[in-house]
């Protein structure tokens, strides 16, 4: 049984603790929260805290909260020598204060407020600075059912910006798309099944044998038409951006 | 029952004709391609032929083939007055030869030549010259299990270019950060989840509403961060100018 102080009250704290408590090898021994209004619906299951100084003696404490306060909360810890870890996919591992042991556990996935969290489908990447502690980090994710990775902070931040590709820059294609359509009174649910099996199909081809479309055929007639079509001008320097960034990995 | 003459060999004709086969509602009488071996394998199950002046009586005559192709072959078409449709999306319904009835039967969907397709996953942008044709284009869609929008030509010709944003341009970010995460021994896997649930996220919030990270929080530190990570000169512009989209559409 890994007992946790958890620490932070945002959507990847939340979203954790409800899932560390459903696990019967994990228990929250305490929460923590400078502001204890957010958390104070949970206290009849589990111990509330906004006091740094009462943390209690725990296997592990997870500090899920703001990138830049990651620094000052961990060197503020009231102990030395025990094992603190961050949730940030870009804050380096010895941004936490040297007293502590030292380690990451960062999901991977895109999370919403409202909508609950299958663990199962959150890739976590588990970094620690001493070998030995690596094991609670691997229990810790296998306990909530999530696959774990281990990977150094360099790795972890290009999975980070790697992250920003393919869900929020992502996004904003299916937000241009949605632009244009409206703009024609199109209904956006036409593509919504061609988003999904975009998606789908990279999960078992590479994205480079995945590709299709005009840029790869280097279609210059159909290129022409829609550039024609596109009535915004950053759309249009997209356009051409991605179709010469396709022509360019397909060698065309 | 609607009877079918098939016009074509490539990946839409040929799921076309599997979907077609299976319906209660359909019969494929024939299926017409230049290339007779292309479709030899399917010579027990229907009539196959190479000769366009063969071309039997059909209530439609679907034309699946190359989009430079199809003004030339309508025009051969041994008949006038009958139902002809194509399946791009982007020919003008007028490009089919005058003499004949016509409409458009366009998939918005990628095909990939193995595997099979569920046509209730497939929207079918549909379009008629004469009002009374369309509810043959309706049944169509139906007797395959797809749902079908009625679209003019202006309004297809938009989605074929949104479907270049929401997959083309959507599967080189998937690319891209294959590449950047290549290059330091990343694992492609950790990311595949994250570009399922971001497909799926829009399935029911609107792209707007879905986005997060650093561009909309307009968090200069992480996009500083970003830049200086990109090593390959394209995907750096390609970051700012998504951000600078993102920053625009939110206001920032």
């Amino acid at each position: 049984m890994i007992s946790i102080c958890l620490i932070g009250a945002g959507n990847v704290a939340t979203h954790l603790y409800n899932a560390f408590k459903h696990s019967d090898h994990l228990t929250v021994k305490q929460w923590y929260n400078r502001d204890l209004s957010k958390i104070s619906t949970y206290k009849n299951e589990v111990v509330i805290t906004n006091a740094i100084e009462d943390l209690q003696i725990a296997d592990v404490y997870l500090m899920a909260i703001n990138d830049d306060a990651i620094g000052a909360l961990s060197a503020a810890l009231p102990f030395n020598d025990r094992l603190v870890i961050h949730t940030s996919g870009s804050v380096g591992i010895h941004e936490l204060d040297k007293k502590l042991k030292r380690g990451v556990f960062y999901p991977l996935q895109t999370f919403s407020k409202e909508a609950p969290v299958d663990f199962s489908n959150v890739p976590i990447c588990i970094e620690t600075l001493d070998k030995a502690d690596i094991g609670t980090l691997k229990t810790l994710a296998e306990a909530i059912g999530s696959k774990w990775y281990r990977v150094n902070t360099e790795q972890r931040q290009t999975l980070h910006l790697s992250a920003v590709f393919v869900n929020n820059f992502t996004n904003q294609l299916y937000r241009i798309a949605h632009e244009i359509s409206d703009a024609k009174n199109i209904d956006f649910d036409i593509l919504k099944p061609l988003i999904m099996e975009t998606a789908k199909k990279v999960q078992t081809v590479s994205p480079y044998m995945a590709q299709t479309g005009p840029a790869v055929r280097n279609d210059k007639k159909t290129i022409k038409r829609h550039l024609k079509l596109l009535e915004n001008p950053n759309h249009k320097t997209l356009y051409q951006l991605l179709t010469a960034s396709i022509k360019k990995t397909h060698g065309k």
